[in-house]
């Protein structure tokens, strides 16, 4: 089945999936991989507002042919894959339902999944949307940092609509091998609860201690001197891209309220214990946290 | 200066020691190092309650002879260096005082430095102490995780007292150096403050982030399938030794109390920016953290 292919957005997340699908195609070419009747990406269409950016990304062969114009975009496409930051998404799927042909899989890649797959419910019906995230990432953003590699043996979690076609599922979960990931079926609240402990809330807390130790100037120099290697893993997720994470924050922002509030009891408990010298207490979150963290295989 | 030397307690700290002294020494006997005349440890004791390890360190040529009667093992040492955790420092202290002989360096390991440098201060006169703190660690324990290299690089916090001679001084630096570690001079209260802020308060962040997401089971096995490096990084700390931890923290108390703090303040405001949906100041709390982390050249 051939098929034409819109990536809306070519930062990080979508120059990647463009690269993937193209070092592919070359792998196929040479191995006649048995899914390659299942996917077969003729052409791709690379949508971004940045001239730079597509002249970028098709001189590096990730895309055919680039626009600025959604509408035009993706108008002739079968897939449509929204790799832009969460909010943006929630802006232009209304767009692509005016202007995507009947038929069109609707993918998007943004990191939170409730409140876009309740906007892909108002899409018209002819099309077939699929909330998609995959689990990757660095703490870089744009097309220059894109990676041919970055979903390998990554998972990608894919949240079909009640209403999507069996066939479009199986379409989404062909391009998410096709890349490398290992495609998951969730429910987006089950989702969105999920990346909220493990990858929102570690992120606020980083960027609560990077601010927190910030506010004492008079030590800093001593203490980055000194700064070891448990700090740098512990802030490391502060330096993430900015407008994607608080797109992140403000599009799961109940839930990651919810962890937040769960956090503050933990630390709160520890103060506590700490304070009153109660030594029994404190060993026993320590070693509880020591054995689940022990415990997790990664 | 030919020196007899003696570790008490032969963990991952003293148990490195003595394999960085002796690997030192095999180091120096080829290349004639120019620093052999300032220390050239002639014979290094052990001291430990456990005759599994005494064996262990014994039969990896890490000590030439092993007790567990702390009077009998610092009675003829030149150096006498702590490397139990900081309460058993604490509380060590006044036996090596009673035991040692009048001119001996005394030198501790322990995380922590205003308490163990104030009990120092309770030394006999002749005898000369330097509080201690290299700067590196592992999240294992034991002399089974001792490791030659350990120090190399690192920064190595030395805190003379006030009394403490010149030269008792310089043997602490030649003994830093020795290990590969650079010295570093540093007032005990500075010095805890700044670990509290870039050590203790970063493993109490993890520490609760651990508990806080262990609180729902229903979404655990989902969360951990997801779990990216974000989380594995920001919690790693969690997995210390909860022995050595627990000293750090009711021996660091009130500067730790202040960190968390400070913590929850940052906390509490991006909190409040969330539940508000204040982007504006959301957006300059994740810029500043943003900005600070990319900033640290570790």
């Amino acid at each position: 089945l051939p098929s034409t292919l819109t990536i809306i957005g070519l930062g990080l997340m979508g120059g990647s999936l463009a690269l993937a699908l193209r070092s592919r195609s070359t792998q196929d070419a040479a191995s006649h991989d048995i899914e390659r009747s299942t996917l077969n990406v003729e052409r791709i269409t690379g949508v971004s507002r940045n001239p730079d950016t597509l002249a970028a990304a098709r001189s590096a062969g990730a895309i055919d042919a680039g626009t600025d114009d959604l509408a035009e975009g993706v108008r002739e496409a079968d897939v449509i894959v929204l790799a832009t930051p969460a909010r943006t998404i929630l802006r232009q799927l209304p767009e692509v339902g005016r202007h995507a042909r009947s038929g069109a899989l609707v993918l998007d890649l943004g990191s939170t999944k409730s409140a876009i797959c309740a906007a892909m419910a108002g899409l018209p019906e002819g099309l077939q949307p699929v909330g998609g995230h995959p689990m990757c990432g660095k703490e870089v953003a744009g097309f220059a940092a894109a990676d041919a590699d970055l979903f390998r043996g990554r998972t990608f979690v894919l949240c079909p609509l009640p209403r999507t076609a069996p066939d479009a599922v199986d379409l989404a979960r062909a391009l998410a091998k096709a890349i490398g990931a290992r495609p998951t079926l969730l429910d987006p609240e089950v989702h969105d609860r999920a990346v909220a402990a493990i990858s929102h809330l570690p992120y606020a807390a980083a960027v609560a201690l990077v601010n927190a130790v910030e506010g004492v100037d008079a030590i800093s120099e001593t203490a980055w001197l000194l700064a070891a290697s448990g700090f740098r893993d512990t802030s490391r997720l502060a330096a993430s891209d900015v407008d994607m994470m608080l797109d992140v924050l403000l599009t799961n922002r109940g839930t990651v309220l919810d962890w937040l509030d769960a956090y503050a009891v933990q630390l709160g408990r520890l103060r506590q214990s700490l304070a009153d010298e109660d030594e029994l207490a404190l060993r026993a979150q320590l070693a509880a946290a020591q054995t689940r963290r022990t415990g997790l295989k990664f």
